[in-house]
């Protein structure tokens, strides 16, 4: 789809069956097994698991060190611009560096976020970063995407620092809550005294809040969103010895504060790792996946042989038959145990 | 456990196995009838499957008007004052009212947010209130608690206001939210100048916040407070047509702003049948519901046989076996299915 701006990503089928030499050759930088390797683990096929289980217990077994930092912002807010400049000032800083996305408004499409070829140009070239458009996650119906599992083989590919995007419309901010260490979220002033891209559920998770657009005629606006967010935060009590959102303005455009919202993201990582806050998150993830994947499978089971709009048809039949939705739910699982 | 507060309320063994009389007894305000249909309905157990789909059968079919509540507020706000006073307030304007807790710290002790002899003392012994702990949903893990069927029954026993009321901790608002058709917000003046009750994630859920204990001399720190957080709330965008937010200060020991309350409560509910948004909301629960009751049986079906501490050592082991997290997910389901 998008050979410029990741030359080695390939949807051929897999060319590499055994688990050690996949992963030697990740390991070694290769780009067309690093895409064969992301191809796998989002696999849900049957034919694939055995090669997957073996690949992923590999990455597993290394756990490098790396930074997994979530990126959030309504469309528009300046997303791609920010990860262009803030990924460059990253790269610089001797790290490299994996973009990921998640895409919430569809599990079907392919690379709809990240997929436009005007989007990063300059990272996109850069041999320090790689750039993965959103994947569908099979049939699972939207919960995993296993983007846990690619950012394991970034990192197994020698990416160090992961940025995890995506669109803030809804749910897709807990699960890059739950995939990430550190959660931005980029807001910018509206046309009145609001600001755009903060959802009252959202705020609760950021770490950091950087207010982008800081720049020309907006820089007024800019910082007066600031003083009133700080305020509106203030309202929040804050648990003893815990981090308090940093609010931040930035201009990703005119390349300004990005040395310190750099500076604010090891703060909080080295503040997250003395307290302890950092694995506790981490194994946290696991227990959340842990739960996750054990449900998509199982529902995967269930699921697997019937497609949406079948579902959704049979969904309404049953609410249509049955009085209470409990005797619905039962009369589902039934029909469906059928199937 | 607590005969005064609810005198119908018994754990026997159902004595009626015929759903047509279970549900005319109910119809006819049998609190004994009633308290076994809420027995029935939240219970999991085969032998009563049947009984309890005939039951909801009929309840389902009756489809009487009614209003749903959701309250929510830290520990010590004033809920039980506000449901005390708020109720006595619904009662006198004709009304019969329901109160169903929803306890997010546990699902095995029962009633420990109502349990308490000294809460809603005159509610409790209103013949036109019913009051109810919060019991178990089975092993289910806690997700469903079958509270929406236990409304349903109160419904059919001619409360036509039900109010469902959580501790505002986590999770509990959102499920209050999908069980409600308004969501009233409690929270108090805190120390300084913050407000406590107020969580970011739930603001956005409020349809309505009423700021309590605006009395002696909090008064001038309530009314502080509630300018403030109309001042938050316009930070963020309002859909056009939509219900903004609406803040009050009460005082529920004082009686104050009481009135003032159930004229927004109306008014909202107004809104939000003339808009569509009331059925929408409905016939959006029942969806969820449906997808979460599914889910539960499919989780009954694997877990039903396993206890909570032993499902964790499970989990501990599979994670500490596998290297990753997938692995050990495809490790648990196989070790569940054999169980």
């Amino acid at each position: 789809m998008t050979d410029s701006i990741n030359p080695g990503y390939v949807y051929e089928p897999l060319q590499v069956n055994d688990p050690e030499i996949l992963f030697e050759q990740v390991r070694e930088g290769n780009r067309v097994a690093l895409a064969q390797a992301i191809t796998l683990v989002e696999s849900m096929a049957p034919a694939h698991q055995q090669l997957k289980s073996g690949f992923l217990h590999k990455c597993a077994s290394l756990k490098p060190q790396s930074v997994r930092i979530g990126i959030t912002g309504v469309p528009g807010a300046g997303k791609s611009t920010l990860i262009e400049t803030f990924g460059k000032f990253i790269i610089d800083k001797g790290h490299r560096l994996a973009v990921l996305a998640i895409d919430p408004s569809s599990t079907k499409t392919k690379g709809s976020i990240l997929g436009d070829k005007t989007r990063m140009q300059h990272l996109s070239a850069n041999p320090h970063a790689f750039i993965r458009p959103t994947a569908s996650g099979g049939n699972l119906g939207g919960t995993a995407h296993f983007t846990r599992e690619v950012i394991m083989v970034c990192e197994t590919a020698g990416f160090d620092h992961v940025i995890v995007e995506t669109v803030g419309v809804g749910q897709s901010e807990t699960l890059v809550n739950d995939l990430t260490d550190v959660f931005i979220l980029l807001a910018v002033p509206g046309t009145g005294d609001e600001l755009q891209g903060i959802k009252r559920g959202i705020m609760e998770m950021a770490n950091i809040i950087a207010i982008n657009k800081a720049d020309g005629d907006n820089l007024a606006k800019a910082k007066q969103a600031s003083v009133q967010l700080k305020n509106a935060l203030h309202l929040y009590p804050l648990a003893k010895h815990d981090w308090a959102t940093q609010v931040l303005t930035i201009s990703a455009l005119e390349n300004k504060g990005i040395d310190a919202l750099h500076e604010t993201l090891n703060r909080f990582i080295h503040f997250s790792k003395t307290t302890g806050q950092f694995d506790h998150k981490r194994n946290n993830q696991e227990k959340i996946w842990l739960d996750k994947y054990l449900f998509d499978l199982m529902r995967n089971e269930l699921l697997g042989n019937i497609n949406n709009s079948k579902l959704d048809e049979l969904k309404e039949t049953v609410l249509k038959n049955n009085p209470s939705v409990y005797e619905a739910a039962v009369d589902l699982l039934r029909q469906l145990k059928k199937i």
